[in-house]
């Protein structure tokens, strides 16, 4: 009969609290460097649970005012579970990742999504928007979310690892420090900066190391702000619960990194900055290993198979842009797919306004939603061509264009700040 | 009972020969102007069809080398076939298109891919492989493609129109011109140029014209490289047969007009510079309109409604790319999605080299197959991260990664210059 | 350059037409014989056309009344297009059919659904609703069908032949004849007959034959009612344009035949007996030989792969039977799927008259629409459970539940018999 | 910031532990009564979870031989957790039902499929293959289920309850009673019996009740076996995590009880009897009522919409199965669809053999992962058609045909009885 002796749960490598600040946990750190140990080992065929706080370690809380939007501590972020060192991996080997469940955690079935304001993290809009700090809290109902502040919507999510990669060799660190510093040096007065140089400020190790050891971590460490070889931030909606993921391996152990877990978000969630929906959660892993599958495979960078579980909504309105902003300067620019993206954006949101949410809603859930783009053109001169398609199937009430026009719901607004200003 | 005189077959109101030249044919043209008269007018609910040359107007044949390729005459390329007016558009009402259906002309059952030579036409990495024309044909299969040129692959055609859009009112077409020449004044001496201004050499309208509207279509006529507001050039697969475009009117009647047709393309076909599977054919529609939909859907440029037959391959093989060149100059680029779009490609060709395509059938192939590109990431500095995903149900054999390594298959090679220089 | 010269357009194998009876046809025969010689010949590898008649023979016409239904004669049906011969094909091969294409003739755009009196076909509901003739005409509008007499639903096509098979082998047939026979002899009585024996009245090959010949066609040809191991009337509606499938070999050549197309049928076609959308047109094939496939998989009668592009509807409303007549007799079935199936039917038809729908229009449209029947229970003690699910974006308006109950349109009547009688 | 404060978890309705017999647990019982009352209450809107013990109350254990199965006790099956009424519900009312979440307990992630022996249970072909016990258990890691017992598969769990509905009132419980009873009378001596009448023998409800009123249950309440007007036993594989249900309520507070969950299961689970992958774990929902839905939807049984997360894997092979016994007495059966059901499922389990799986591996595997079934034909006199499509990316080998035949892989053998008989 089934009994607790015959019945072994998956054991959690990495435990953390999501309502404690990060740099108070262990097995948690904030940078790249191949000298960070391992804080814990598993074998190949084994399944592990790894826990993650939200990726501004529990800054943001469940209310209905973005006054911690407003005022979040933006060098306390991207907080990574692990390394986790698979026994047997070697540089070179293929480290296969099946990522087989991504969760909230049962004590805290909610996230977020945020509008940043222009001065602190800004957004694709924080310009043109001159952004000013707003916030959808999702309530997570299994499978689903919604939001008190974007009612009208409902959506399987797409969870998955904003952040997950392998460590670096010291000699691929080295490769990315010489040519992101380049990058800087080349735009020195950007604001924001083009790059993020290793700063010791901030950085944090939650394991018990010599301190030698953590000044050259803190020295040398990469930022965990772009995806980069070994993955990283790569944000790719689709690196979900069930896919998986082949990383080239850099040094003895693979030391496997996890973090910024989202319940869901559209192809491009950096929409708002924070577009994702923010989660603190746990993942589960299982991994193995192919022998030089770096050559085998000519593994520059992760490659990975989709899940057969990733929310399927075949109904969608697609919205197209070209290179030229008509909502704006009327200025044609070169092939720049970015203000592509952008204009077919401002387009969705304004037909979202039709039918009753304010801009603010709009933009976060474009962010949030499993909203669909692709790159349709990147060489008929001088347009490039985008388009975002949004899935009909998570709303409540039909979307479609309509011989009679759109019907304009009551739809209240998402939350703002506590001072009004918007 | 079943009768010749109960069945009605939909009219043609635009006939085409693939195998003359497009600018010896009525009913095309190749320029956007509102001054080009309805070459057809059709009724609001009818079914339509309309036929259409291929992009280049025959020059390419159906042979095993790629010198036709190399000495394409690219002014004489985009041929339109249209205008047709719809009874009751005006301007401001939105024009419902429906793609009812896209395919080749029966007694010419095949396409190409080509990749054009650096010094002709190019592509997007025309400079990095110093590029020579090389050319697939693809015979059509009933929803099929499969070429001699790039075995062991199979397809169901997303097949769609690459050319689509409603006339410009002077006004758009002046406003086109003016943002367009600005863009060309600031880089005055790019190769290739930045965009086309307007050019009466090679403009063609194939009906009776009086000579001044001829030679005011040619002086201020929109060239059809770029897409644009009224949709043009956007190469966007999904706009496939089964598909509902929402277009705006700018010219009583709308003006309807169309080309360019494609078998399947990938996200981004121009990989190749003509990447897609051209073909000659005859595409079926039927139109709808609503009045004031301008207004009632802010209607910027055309949104749309995906087809329930584009292709379903669930199982995928997904490359990712950064804005970074590891595979040639090394050099951190910034946020550029197009960098990063390179290299998920260059990732995806040296990975199909490992089964046994040449470099030449890996580029065709992955602009030519229903391949999706998402865009994962574009604020996350410095790199912008790109996604590619190849369906792996086009293969005859297994392509996904194996512990023994891949099988490399002998696939031959594309069709190439008879002087054998590649 | 295009050339008629290399542009080759695939061959057809048989031609007809669609308005003179079969029966005054070449190429067609309507029994199922290993005598029967091949009326063309290809090879493997090749493209070629088949051309067919409707099932009925052009018996039944584009116009608004039922008569032709209620006066169909149906010893004239089912006739089918062949046999073709496959050069190399053995018995104990197996047979690969790659459906390529399946589409109506470009002259006769439309088909048929139709509900047969309770005396002249009959359906499944033929007794519960002692049906009267009933009818709706499809227009083919690209890849999609409409109806006049069943308006707000528009729907893509999953085309595909009712009737496609390969020749039995004398045994086989002499097989098929005993086992039907027996059973005929056990239900001597039954009307409906349970099967269906040798007859050669009706029995027709397009053929020059040899007298002697013809008759033993006649006296021993297997009718074509019913499917069995070598293909025959499966009216399986996902072996559609895009599916291979792989047959057993019986007789050198294989002689493949094929016939009553559909351009579209749910699950379940025989709702209304002819529950398909009913067409005349061409199907494309082309075919393979795996030498000695019967034994290598265990080929007992078809497999076959599905299409990539049979129509995505993802959001669908699902009812539920069980093999209880709640809506009759209030009598209790032994795990009796039929009753189930009815139930679930039923339950959709009475919702369906909630949107405005008559009984005859609901009931068509459950034949003639992609939808699917799934088994749920067959051995839960008494009550077998099946499901009905219908694709909710084939409707132009909302069918989903909603609090203030469901919107009745005025949705008319479908095609009934001149004599008002229903 | 997020605090324990502002993130309350969803509430537990009913706990039980998953290794304790559910007989000796609170909030469980297995009959259908109008007079059990509600265990617990929730309202509109609220999300809560389910606690649920496995069909068998613990008797099955995670072992390598299948002596668990061969003694199961049959009498203490199908064990409800509930009811749970919904605050506002009344007769005539529509509950609706989201299912959002359906996982097993953390505690034990794992499940099993079993053939029940011949004697003991039986199964679809307990006949055919005079029936030994077997068994596979189910490894689950996250969203995939594998198993040490069917080597080379791996699938996404299409998790569900096999047991759902509301509370029947006394007018439809007599109804039941009386037509199934009916039933019983009709085959007296059925060998298994035909249905199951009430029985106080085994009846159970885990709350303090009068004993009146337990003694009424017992000998009224309907056994939970069959599916049923208001769900029951459907076992209906897609009423999965994700859908969204309709029930009708037919006494006040509706009285939801729920039991039987699945991870996995093919459309015709009872394939091997206890075909699933049959677990303990809990289930969430949350629920919303339509007054007089009864009415509004005609709604005579359940109604549901299914989820957006169901497994989707494009490619499968489709074995066709017709009601003649070619495997067995070769006889001709009348439109019978549960032989055709039968044959095509033996068509697969050769198939599955020549791969390398045993018979028992085939046969729990066709039961267990996510295998389409469809009805293709009913009407065609005498052969039903019936199909069975088996997603072929669940499998670590291609089992496509291939021109060479299919490679024979070393499968080993699933959980046997101890005494090694099969």
């Amino acid at each position: 009969m089934a009994t607790q002796a015959n019945s072994v749960a998956h054991k959690t490598v990495v435990e953390v609290d999501p309502f404690i600040p990060a740099d108070q946990q262990k097995g948690i750190h904030n940078r790249w460097h191949p000298d960070i140990p391992p804080y814990a080992t598993v074998r190949p065929g084994e399944v592990f649970k790894v826990g993650c706080v939200d990726w501004t370690g529990a800054q943001i809380g469940n209310n209905d005012n973005s006054d911690d939007i407003k005022n979040v501590d933006l060098t306390k972020i991207h907080n990574l579970s692990g390394p986790i060192a698979v026994e047997g991996a070697e540089p070179g080997d293929c480290l296969v990742v099946d990522i087989l469940d991504v969760g909230p955690f049962d004590k805290m079935p909610w996230g977020y999504t945020g509008i940043f304001e222009l001065e602190n993290g800004g957004g694709l809009f924080a310009k043109e928007f001159n952004s000013r700090a707003c916030k959808a809290i999702w309530d997570f109902k299994g499978v689903y979310a919604t939001s008190r502040h974007i009612p009208g919507v409902r959506f399987a999510g797409v969870s998955h690892p904003g952040l997950i990669g392998t460590a670096p060799s010291a000699e691929l660190l080295a490769t990315w420090n010489k040519r992101e510093c380049g990058l800087i040096a080349e735009h020195a007065n950007s604001v924001p900066p083009v790059a993020y140089a290793p700063n010791p400020t901030g950085a944090y190790v939650g394991q018990d190391l010599d301190s030698a050891v953590l000044k050259k971590i803190g020295e040398e460490g990469a930022r965990t702000v772009p995806g980069r070889e070994h993955g990283g931030n790569c944000d790719i909606k689709n690196l979900s619960r069930g896919s998986r993921c082949y990383f080239p391996v850099f040094v003895k152990g693979a030391n496997l990194s996890v973090g910024d877990l989202h319940f869901s978000q559209g192809d491009v969630r950096e929409l708002s900055f924070c577009g994702a929906i923010e989660m603190a959660g746990v993942i589960t892993f299982s991994t193995s290993i192919i022998k030089g599958g770096v050559e085998k495979f000519a593994l520059k960078q992760p490659i990975f198979l989709p899940s057969p579980i990733d929310p399927l909504y075949s109904s969608k309105l697609i919205f197209e842009g070209i290179s030229v902003d008509l909502h704006g300067d009327g200025k044609q620019y070169n092939m720049d797919a970015t203000v592509a993206y952008k204009q077919a954006a401002l387009n969705a949101i304004v037909y979202l306004q039709k039918l009753g949410y304010t801009r603010e809603q709009a933009y976060l859930l474009l962010s949030a939603a499993p909203v669909e783009s692709h790159v349709g053109a990147v060489v008929d001169s001088p347009n490039a061509c985008v388009t975002l398609a949004i899935p009909t199937g998570i709303f409540d009430f039909d979307i479609l264009p309509k011989d009679e026009g759109l019907t304009k719901h009551d739809l209240g607004q998402c939350a703002i700040r506590s001072d009004g200003i918007l």
